[in-house]
């Protein structure tokens, strides 16, 4: 990198996971990050300013008010915008090139270009050495994939205790729902300071759509997918988790769906390893269902079958890369993924069983320890 | 809009609010929005297509793997990106000309626009009417706040049935601690289907970092900021409410600071209605605080005083235009705003007091009940 370039983000770190990641500090609006060579710099507001000094990892935290003083101009009343002042630190520091993120602003990009400035992005992630997990990230996410465990083991434990009345569950004389299943996951949770949303705890046709919340009574002898992902409060990372499971008499139908998802997941597990073509993974995983006689596509207005990746990768963003589907890539030791076959057919039943891993140089370190079974 | 005229979004709606507002539909991973004069379009993947269909306020929602499959080129097999199936969708309906948020991703747009479509976007907000508040908004907005000073309430009443001994609180024998009080807010929050993230419970020095959430025991006679802006994760909208309290005997100076904050506030308070001018209401509010003698700047290396904005819009996101601070702009009825004027100085105490409220014609309709009192 010449001097003349730097690397520039500007975003909000509580929802941006690249901004988070290059600087350890949580905000909630978007503040100003740039790097020249090695060295990190923020661009602070006077709210955030000293906070940022004691918490953040960088090598220097400037103040945006000062420098939006030095970009003011002596003939007009108006308050410099948070560009201007990044314009004046640029200028200071003689740099004309900035590499930004994919997702960098349209607006500020341009704004920079018209300044000139040349704005460019990479092909790919901004920071490829987060799609590599370190021993510190494999821990936390180990950590959140042990608390997920227990989670899921209460909410087994609930739907295994019900008792089947006609064809509902019944907990404590009072029919047992989707929510109060999902109540009981995110309250374990929080007790271990972690945040779960969007916890999935659906049954019968609604499992059929993978992303369905679930509403409502659990039917018996019917697959219910419990499908869990929460984020920790404290380290920021996520973990992933589901099962599928049943009370009552499954029918064979569902059995074999449940037989032929299990057995996907145990090719995947078995097929990956640092240098994997995780398309040719995808692709196989594809065909042990089509010659199981388990087809997808669009049928009576609806997609059936398996129609989703075999997995993703997860850190501090639920979904983030690599992916295990139908676009082209390899694994590398040190992607944290997903294991996630499910097969989905309206009027007979759902089944998604998810593992979470570390890829190694010659397999999957599966952090993931709970057992599989249908029938509870 | 000329028919040849698009608005284009492409964005994950769980944590991109513009997304919601325009869809109501959330999923996890971006998808594309696009609108042709009124009508609203979704083009998703295999995975939400059909949940899409079930649950999104638009009125088409297309395949994004069936436009994939026209965009293949014959003498390749590669797989065409979102971005082809795209490109396949404007050509069919004539499209060269696209409006996207200011945050649209610059990768994206520069794609665009070499494959030569104009790409622009507004001087501002991509809805404005997301700022004006509906009804319906400001009921859900109401009801969150009913609920975060219940939370309030909850915490309040832990340090004050708190017990002194020597300079920290006890609680059952214990010291309480911010992340006690934190917990009652978080679990009793849940418990009604809120989620409270980076709920702040800050005493003495910590205080003094607007944004810092506090740890460890709370001491008595010292101020302690208790700041709660929980989101419903039913509706999805945000409520914000701050109260300051001490437990013991403030100094005279905590005692004059609050006294010049809760001044502040009810001056802002009187001030607000629809066309006033939000700069002015900030200028007023800080010379209240220096005709008091107190005083805002950079001292010992810290910012004190009054240093951040006196208040923030609130709806799908904690922060949202407009603004009441130090750029110009005018309030309008069906703004819902924070008043929430701080004073922040090491070794003496912090003290914040936040309302929210809903703008109207003639003045302000305070969502907020909760008393305001300095010692408990």
């Amino acid at each position: 990198m010449s001097t003349s370039e730097a690397r520039l983000m500007i975003a909000a770190s509580e929802t941006d996971a690249d901004m988070y990641y290059a600087t350890r500090f949580l905000a909630p609006d978007p503040f100003i990050f740039f790097q020249i060579g090695a060295k990190k710099h923020l661009l602070m507001s006077d709210l955030e300013r000293d906070r940022a000094r004691d918490q953040a990892q960088v090598d220097h935290v400037l103040s945006l008010s000062e420098y939006q003083k030095k970009a003011k101009k002596n003939d007009t009343d108006e308050e410099p915008s948070q560009i201007d002042a990044l314009n004046e630190v640029l200028q200071e520091k003689n740099i004309t090139h900035l590499n930004v993120p994919r997702a960098f602003a349209i607006a500020t990009a341009d704004d920079l270009r018209e300044r000139g400035y040349t704005v460019a992005f990479p092909e790919g992630a901004y920071w490829p050495d987060r799609e590599i997990k370190t021993p510190d990230e494999i821990e936390h996410i180990r950590e959140a994939q042990q608390h997920t465990e227990a989670a899921m083991d209460a909410a087994i434990t609930l739907i295994r205790n019900s008792e089947i009345r006609g064809d509902l569950l019944y907990h404590n004389g009072e029919p047992l729902t989707s929510e109060t299943v999902k109540r009981e996951i995110k309250f374990l949770l929080l007790e271990r300071d972690y945040t779960a949303g969007h916890t999935i705890v659906a049954c019968g046709d609604q499992a059929c759509d993978p992303h369905n919340e679930g509403t409502g009574p659990l039917h018996a002898h019917q697959s219910i997918i419990i499908d869990i992902f929460p984020r920790s409060n404290t380290t920021g990372y996520f973990a992933d988790l589901t099962r599928t499971v049943v009370k009552g008499d499954p029918s064979a139908d569902l059995q074999n769906i449940y037989d032929a998802v299990l057995a996907g997941q145990n090719l995947v597990l078995d097929s990956i390893r640092a240098d994997a073509d995780s398309q040719a993974i995808h692709r196989s995983l594809t065909e042990l269902f089509e010659n199981r006689n388990f087809e997808t596509g669009n049928t009576d207005g609806r997609m059936q079958g398996f129609f989703h990746g075999t997995g993703h990768g997860l850190g501090l963003e639920i979904h983030e890369p690599p992916r295990i589907g139908k676009t082209p890539g390899n694994l590398r030791a040190g992607h944290i993924v997903t294991i996630e076959p499910g097969l989905y057919y309206p009027g007979r039943g759902a089944v998604r069983i998810e593992d979470l891993g570390v890829v190694t140089e010659d397999g999957l370190e599966n952090l993931t320890t709970y057992p599989k079974f249908l029938t509870v």
